[in-house]
């Protein structure tokens, strides 16, 4: 008998199933069957977050007899996050265990990629007014055997007499609309110009208001803003994960998915692709009048012929809906990281990982949104955000175009913080950039409980410093612990904005010292030795009876180095760069991303995060990233401005500074500044401050 | 029991066969099997070439029983050409029958649109090397720590400082082979520069030869030629039939085609760009070594599992083979009149057929072959050269750029005839062009026996004054009938080419009179009244049996009168230019196209087809709108030439000029000119210039 080429596989809790290819791992699987699976290393065996559970049994309805031995060997690698009873009771790594058989997966809660909160709201801030896609509007004489004249040359004719437009061209797929519509319009048209040189656009007689949409393409999330192009205003900001995270969390697991996946590079790319394409759908929904239950048919609901209530448009009353399409976009600004720039633009990042990390283009592209597969107007041509470096994208360009310290006397120092760093220093006179490896520790992953901003995350947090008792907030619940039961708080780790609090409150509170070391003087029976590792110590932040993963949710002092190496690399790097900039201070310190709109400042000084700044002057820019590409879609000015930037901004490779190691082991010391903080004295304990 | 919703057809003699939706007409059928019927009036049941013989019976082996009464109801349009004799044996006209059964359909030889002979070989023309892609080749620094500089911006510093290339750009597509051939090759690299400011292809290394083409499309041919475009040398010229002769043999026809079919435009557009392809893969083939039957493996042939003799490379000894792949091709030119230039692009050519015909864009488009789905290089720029009017387009515009007539003192009359006339007069103070509809009768479409210039076209004739008897040559056959056996000849009509020799024959000869009209004076008995229609009389030029159709090729009253009609039209329209211009004559003439060609100048100067003109200035300029292609691929001055022409060549409408009508009816007269022409004397015998 011919043996099976496939196996079938069933996820739990999801219920999804299918056929998948035997020899391919579970992740592999997960993916194929649109099941999300927390894979933050990027399949490298190294994080652990991927735990699986395999059930034994037969599960008729779907003809699979589910068994240990369907998955292939253990590997070495597991045993450093599955103990033996839970290798015993099936618990595997999905990137570690091939499908050698039919095999029912279920995926515990803490394994699942759950949807992510996205705080990425527009800002206001000011734009002047000169988008690079303008609309003008002409009425023109029609066509005569004196004045024969084609379609195309009389309508730029027009155009040329009453705006003053030479040379203009047009794209094709305007051109094929034309003839009709200029006879639709009775010979008056508008036409929506690009960089007043191509015609990308056309409607019948005079219209105003037209459409554009700026997106923020980051490595977790995404976000786009819909904005009117006549009026400036923000329609409507949507946001969703990036769903390249199936490949790896951060930007290096995506990079090795490329090099050791064929394929692997067009298969992101067209992920994001329709990601993008979904935002645009969702924006434009936005426009439409909601639909709700039709309530009842003389009491009774109407249904459809597939039993659903059948739902029925309720537009507001005296509200007026846009009702846009895609194709009423007419302009696209992208701005990212240089890695999720190149991985969109199918351009091998290999290169921007390996020293020393030249990219593949700087200078922005235009680039035609039917080209990339982005369905908006097939005419329009999408802006990509110019890069500086290879650790230093078209995101930080972005933020640059929006705080223009370029323009400024003040020594500003920008920090964005991702999975990576990225710092900007200086002022009209010089810029300098640098990028530092923070790595993820700073949102949360690579910890022991670590989890992205989701609902159940531990995102505030205090600390009794005499009794050691922990307080603290989950995301999606208002009530802090002491308000609630215990059962209410769904805890299921601890976020990356409540990490610096976690670890801020730790030392507050004294129950770890300056070194990071854990206190001898416990008042708790929240420090205890791992059980499964006696030599990891640990701290109980929330009780398993506060958990919807039935787990004590920990801080290990492994999560703490963790910490302490990502404040180090970014404290080292403004210090290098102040360094290099010859400057002791700065003015001003501005911090972009989520990261910076949730981190409470004063806790991020405490820390050390930071260089020596007031307060005051320590500013949260919010998605800078995200009003960056609002810029540049409405000022077309900026656009040049991003050129100029990423050239002009002079890219440190910290790495290979002079002292970057000894500085780096200095900066990983908490508290490192507060002697130099004299205003943030009573925030810290006295008794915390005289430790040695 | 449920009617089938489709019929089985069987085309013989070529045996194609399959199911097609019932309601559809025969012509429809052929076209989605394969089939090639003439339908020289684009299906509107007036040509009368589209006969078919339905056969009865039941054909077992396709389980298809054909019946006449499968076939939809009889028209009255077919009166007109099929006699009841024909209807009774099963004849109808394929675009006049609707399917409603299954059916064997039989289709005679003369209503199968044959094979073309095409003669397009290219001409030596000056051409001043310019092309608009250049090659560039540079060897670069590999990046470093101080120097970390993207790979495109390297590239482009290279080329800036080394060939003074500024302000370049790369397409998107080319971007992505950048990193890796740039690497491939060690960092020396050689890119295609389109217009000095776009990259569109990059190889590692040095490479000096690069690879273009030029096509002309043309209503009924398409020929296109594969040029080294660093030594300007024609690798090769390759043509073939206009694929959308199947929708209608002139302009007319397949506008009417898109406005009575929806998707008609579409379907005709791809159908010429597949031709286009095939024309860049035949071409790129030539450059392989021949394949050629591998003859014995030890005495016996070798075949594969097919049971087909396995064909092996030989190549011919000492010669280097190109080995061209269409992705080889960096540039394409494209040339064509007004409406096939529409089709194409997908423009909506109705308004072009309507006066006062505008076109839908004068101006040359570059357009990039991806968009158009012409499979070259990805990253090329299709140039599609500008129309100067509705009748007058890009065809002519390959002309002038050829012939040059805006930089000569001499005033010249360019015609190109096909199956529009198109006429140019001036010099470099002033030009004017128009266009005549001379019908296609010259090309030998709509006469009782015209056909294209393929395998057994009449193409040369004598007749015998004194006797009336007739020689005459076929195309693909050396000999003459006076030398050949009568069925040896396989006549089977007569090619535009032919049809002027033989009026200016059937005039020399005393067959006809002055006015068109049969002589009363008839020497043999090959003058007789049509069997069927005793009205029309004829002249019989083959006798059946010297015919692969069997029956006697004729020319008709009617046919002399659409020949009249078309050398009338010709030459009131080059009149009433003359008269524009305010000139009595021309220095030089030169006709263009194929007619231009295999047209002896001195029959159509006694026909009157021309003005005034002495015989030596009276020169055939070959295929010149392929050659206006070629010049600007090769000469990028020369792109800028044709856009200059488009606007500056005044376009005349003639129908609305002054006394047209009546000069037209004068022009309509045989012989118009002999008066005027004292050089042609002895040409035509003296009794027959007596006549009145």
């Amino acid at each position: 008998m011919k043996k099976r080429a496939t196996a079938k596989i069933i996820f739990q809790p999801s219920g999804r199933r299918g056929e998948v290819k035997k020899g391919i791992n579970i992740i592999e699987a997960s993916r194929q069957l649109g099941v999300d699976i927390e894979t933050l290393c990027g399949e490298k065996k190294v994080c652990g977050k991927c735990k699986v559970r395999i059930e034994k049994g037969a599960f008729e309805k779907f003809g699979v007899i589910s068994d240990l031995g369907h998955a292939g060997p253990w590997q070495e690698e597991e045993k450093k996050f599955i103990i033996p009873d839970q290798k015993e009771a099936g618990y595997r790594l999905a990137c570690a265990t091939e499908i050698q058989g039919d095999l029912l997966v279920f995926v515990p809660e803490e394994s699942r990629a759950g949807k992510q909160v996205v705080s990425k709201a527009a800002r206001d801030i000011e734009i002047a007014w000169d988008p690079a896609v303008k609309l003008y509007a002409v009425t023109l004489s029609s066509p005569t055997f004196e004045d024969p004249l084609g379609d195309f040359e009389r309508m730029a004719q027009g155009l040329r007499d009453e705006f003053g437009l030479k040379d203009l061209h047009i794209d094709w797929y305007t051109l094929r609309d034309l003839p009709n519509i200029i006879r639709q319009g009775d010979w008056t048209i508008t036409a929506a110009v690009w960089m007043d040189t191509e015609i990308i656009k056309l409607w019948p007689g005079r219209i105003e208001d037209y459409y554009g949409m700026a997106i923020d393409v980051g490595t977790t999330t995404v976000a786009a803003y819909l904005c009117n192009m006549r009026t400036m205003e923000v329609l409507d900001t949507v946001s969703m994960m990036n769903p390249q995270c199936k490949y790896g969390e951060d930007v290096m697991s995506r990079i090795t998915y490329h090099m050791q996946t064929p394929g692997g590079l067009e298969r992101m790319s067209d992920d994001i692709i329709e990601g993008l394409n979904q935002l645009v759908l969702k924006a434009c929904e936005g426009t439409y009048p909601p639909k709700k239950k039709m309530k009842d048919n003389g009491g009774k609901v109407v249904k459809d012929e597939n039993d659903q209530p059948v739902m029925v448009e309720e537009p507001e009353e005296g509200k007026i809906y846009l009702r846009l399409e895609p194709s009423d976009i007419v302009d696209l600004t992208l701005g990212g990281n240089t890695a999720m720039h190149h991985i969109l633009l199918k351009l091998d990042p290999q290169y921007v990982g390996l020293a020393p990390f030249p990219p593949v283009v700087h200078h922005s592209l235009d680039i035609k949104a039917r080209d990339l597969g982005i369905k908006i107007n097939k005419s329009s041509n999408v802006f990509i955000m110019p890069n500086e470096a290879g650790f230093v994208g078209a995101d930080n360009v972005c933020v640059l175009v929006t705080e223009k310290p370029y323009k400024s006397e003040q020594m500003q120092l920008i920090i964005d913080i991702g999975t990576n760093g990225e710092l900007v220093l200086g002022n009209k006179k010089k810029l300098i950039s640098s990028s530092c490896a923070t790595g993820p520790a700073l949102e949360g992953a690579q910890l022991a409980f670590g989890m992205r901003a989701a609902p159940g995350a531990i995102e505030r947090i205090k600390i009794d410093p005499d009794t050691h008792e922990v307080d603290y907030k989950v995301i999606g619940r208002e009530a802090w612990l002491k308000y609630s039961k215990p059962e209410e708080m769904q805890t299921k780790g601890i976020c990356g904005s409540g990490i610096l609090d976690v670890l801020a409150e730790l030392y507050r509170s004294g129950v770890i010292e300056k070194s990071g070391r854990f206190s001898l003087n416990q008042k708790s029976n929240r420090f205890r030795k791992n059980p499964d590792n006696p030599r990891q110590k640990e701290f109980i932040i929330a009780w398993a009876n506060e958990t919807s993963i039935g787990k004590d949710v920990v801080i290990t002092q492994k999560d703490i180095r963790q910490i302490q190496l990502a404040k180090g690399a970014l404290y080292t790097g403004c210090k290098l760069m102040m360094r290099r900039m010859g400057i002791e201070k700065v003015d001003t310190i501005k911090i972009a991303g989520a990261f910076g709109t949730h981190v409470a400042k004063e806790k991020a000084l405490i820390m050390g995060l930071f260089p020596d700044c007031d307060l005051e002057n320590v500013l949260s820019v919010g998605n800078a990233a995200g009003d960056g590409a609002r810029v540049v879609l409405l000022d077309r000015n900026m656009r040049e401005d991003a050129n100029w930037i990423s050239r002009n901004v002079e890219y440190i490779e910290l790495t290979v500074e002079k002292d970057f190691e000894q500085e780096f082991m200095q900066a990983m010391q908490i508290p490192h500044m507060t002697d130099k903080f004299p205003h943030l004295e009573g925030l810290v304990p006295e008794e915390v401050l005289q430790q040695k």
